[in-house]
């Protein structure tokens, strides 16, 4: 694994090269949004245009311009939107408004804008990308909040960004209301950047941008890398993982006689409740660690020897899928083709949730759920086969701390638990309520057929996988990213 | 809708062009192998070379050598197998040996054969099926079982059949120990043949060699069209589609108290009983009449509204992965990287039901076993979406039928019915054992959360699709294709 070292003069007293396993990588560790650099950086900048108000729209659009205004940058942000676009209302409730010249079409705002962030829906950039591109000056900075537009690149060449415009990355960790509302709150969230074209400045440009929309903890990535640890990870353990999870988990508890409110109590709650704040707080490690007397402990570690090998093979082929190219181009045809969204949230298990929700508080709640060992063990083996498959095709640690373990339980989780499994999964993007609905029944599946087989002991125990998770280098790499995060936990 | 109409001289005794809704179609339906046409289409044919001992390969080398022997023709019928394959063995016990000259390599057995059958495994026809081509002679008929090498073709110009050669198939509606075992029986099994390079007398050989292999019942189609309906039939209701709906009403029966035995009884044995049973002998039609009373009639009819719009929805999907060369891209990755075959029958209800075969036999289970008519219906729901995806795709009712009903019905679900689903799907090829897998959860989940929720009154009835239902062309093209298949049900 090579380092992940970059440097930047005018941000230097906010980066951080930090030891890993196996090598350094380079953080911008956040801290105070300070004014001056991000000032300089766009100091040329005259127009940042944001194109599309969905999912990150509002939270880049309006952090950025309440950054720069504190910083006494006179940099404008405008927002491109179609004529008769949905959003447009949402747009101008926010501010963005015709009459003070900061809601426009995107033709427009693109014109003399030096930063220019294209949010619209993955297909949709994938159908218009280059003809925006040729509305762009040369020069501009072509701004993206992930990566899979390079996916659609890599099979289809004839898409690739323009000659002239400059091309970067920042990439938050979390759904766009959440990057407003921790930026509103003060803290901010994680991101992953990168410069894909472009020099040193540029390089600092897309640095002060991820300040300026509340990301001022970010590290080094590549558009490659970013949108295949992106797709692949909302697939397995982000979304699809974890819904596959405690539906196999629900149905077994129902199995062992336990009532519906019960089993989802004992499987839903515990998870996005008291095993998402230890792995938060603690890492994967701190999870089994907080699991008290040797009876629990052994649970959590049949249930972990069971559930990794299958969840394994199944995250390798769900990263393949991805990497291959033809996840993406599913998508895309389910979306020009207008496939429906299929419910995911009609199960009994989630009929009971809604029960659970009506008669309990949040912190009731809390009060009445435990840490559930098998429940702990399934999801740390499917967190750790998430974070194995990463490390094996070449991704560096931060990326997989970040997009495995605290995107899960900083981020997603808590929706899960707010309102259940659709209010996390429809939050994301097109593409992600997509994956999360072709992946969950699979991890369903294996967990169903393949490992609670041998929880109940109706199959022979394989292979001992505990041993290698307790030494793993993920703990040391937790330890260090962890405290490179905002420490305000999110509230929704 | 084009007429599907073919004609020939050799057996002309043996044709029906039959009416079908909205044109005329010809098929052969059998009767008696008789003797003469095979000795004469084979006439200058010296050697059939079988290539590969799997699933198909016992039964086509079998089955074919002893039809010539009995016409009293004098085509040899040899078997090619690689030095050292594990295959080898089964072959020598079935009389195929190096001693007698009938065993040999692929290359030795392509030599001098006018008919060279391909029955090595998918993966291996993609990555050996050029260099075997060449080891033709020039005017040699290429068979094949199925259609998908050509899927391969359309995406990888490269591989196409090489000029010179003749290019037939044929399918037969079943697993190669059917194929085998109703030929003995004296029946035969329904097929599908193409033409895709050859003249009459090209046609005339591919019919006797499907009359010689026990598949006097063999209508037309072209290879494209038949791996599409093929891989896409055995992901739908063939093997995913059927998996997926016993496991999400054996939970839904748990879930209303039932225990887990009795759930099996209610859900799977029904389903491969007296429902596949009531398909069998008087089609979808005649399902919904053999249920009494109109309490039942109208929890079909509620299941089957529930259920059809997302079974539609689902295969619909499947039928476009799979026409857009994107699912068999995606088995080929596997088998390449050699990606394990996860455990389909772990779950509970599997367990469930190997105790009901431990305590009871065939008969017993028949005798203790209704129609449920909420699984009657969920099942008619996910056939007709099948059919209905078929007919929109432009395929041809003899191919339709066969794909979507007779197949099932007859072919598959008496394997279920005999140990359970893995011995149903795992007797299939790799390509259906791992679409099988692939399908089963997400139809498992469009009924578990879309269709149940509907059907216990949580959510709201929608639209009326049972009218269309009962007023479907299907069931008359299924009573035409009825009658001419075998008349002796398969046993196992």
């Amino acid at each position: 694994m090579a380092d992940n070292v970059f440097g930047s003069e005018l941000f230097r007293d906010q980066l951080r090269t930090v030891q890993v396993p196996g090598g350094v990588e380079t953080v911008m560790y956040g801290g105070e949004r300070n004014p001056a650099p991000i000032v300089e950086a766009f100091g040329d900048v005259a127009q940042v245009a944001i194109i599309g108000y969905k999912s990150q729209g509002p939270a880049h659009a309006q952090n950025l311009r309440e950054s720069l205004a504190a910083a006494g940058s006179d940099t404008r942000v405008v927002v491109g939107l179609r004529e008769g676009s949905e959003t447009r209302a949402i747009a101008e409730s926010d501010g963005f408004t015709v009459e003070n010249g900061t809601l426009m079409t995107p033709e427009q705002a693109m014109k003399g804008a030096g930063v220019v962030t294209m949010l619209i829906e993955d297909s949709a950039m994938v159908q218009q990308g280059v003809r925006y591109m040729r509305e762009m000056d040369r020069g501009t900075l072509l701004m993206l909040a992930h990566g899979i537009y390079q996916g659609h690149v890599d099979t289809n060449p004839e898409a690739d960004f323009l000659d002239g415009l400059r091309v970067g990355m920042v990439a938050p960790k979390g759904l766009g209301p959440s990057v407003r509302r921790l930026y509103q709150q003060g803290s901010g969230i994680n991101a992953s950047f990168a410069v894909e074209r472009g020099d040193d400045k540029t390089r600092d440009l897309v640095l002060a941008y991820s300040q300026g929309i509340g990301s001022p903890y970010t590290f080094q990535t590549t558009l490659g890398s970013e949108w295949r640890s992106d797709i692949f990870g909302e697939r397995a353990i982000l979304l699809g993982g974890v819904h596959g999870i405690v539906e196999a988990l629900y149905s077994w508890k129902r199995e062992h006689g336990r009532g519906s409110e019960e089993a989802y109590m004992e499987v839903v709650e515990s998870l996005v409740g008291p095993i998402s704040e230890a792995i938060s707080h603690r890492g994967l490690e701190g999870l089994f660690e907080s699991i008290e007397g040797d009876e629990d402990r052994q649970k959590f570690i049949e249930a972990y020897n069971a559930a990794y090998p299958t969840m394994k093979d199944l995250t390798l082929k769900v990263y393949e899928d991805v990497s291959s190219g033809r996840e993406i181009a599913e998508v895309v045809n389910d979306n020009i083709s207008g496939r429906p969204f299929t419910t995911v949230d009609g199960s009994s298990m989630w009929r009971a949730g809604e029960r659970v929700r009506e008669s309990m508080d949040e912190d009731t709640r809390s009060e009445r759920v435990a840490i559930d060992p098998t429940v702990a063990g399934v999801y740390a083996a499917g967190m750790m086969a998430q974070v194995d498959v990463l490390r094996l095709k070449g991704h560096h640690w931060s990326e997989i701390v970040n997009e495995s373990i605290i995107e899960a339980v900083d981020s997603l989780n808590p929706y899960m638990r707010k309102r259940g499994v659709a209010f996390m999964v429809d939050n994301c993007s097109i593409t992600a309520r997509r994956g999360g609905r072709k992946w969950a029944p699979q991890f369903q599946a294996v967990i169903s057929q393949g490992a609670l087989p041998v929880i109940d002991g109706q199959r022979a125990q394989g292979d001992d996988y505990f041993t290698a998770f307790l030494n793993h280098d993920v703990h040391q790499a937790f330890r260090v990213f962890a405290q490179m995060r905002p420490n305000v936990d999110i509230s929704l």
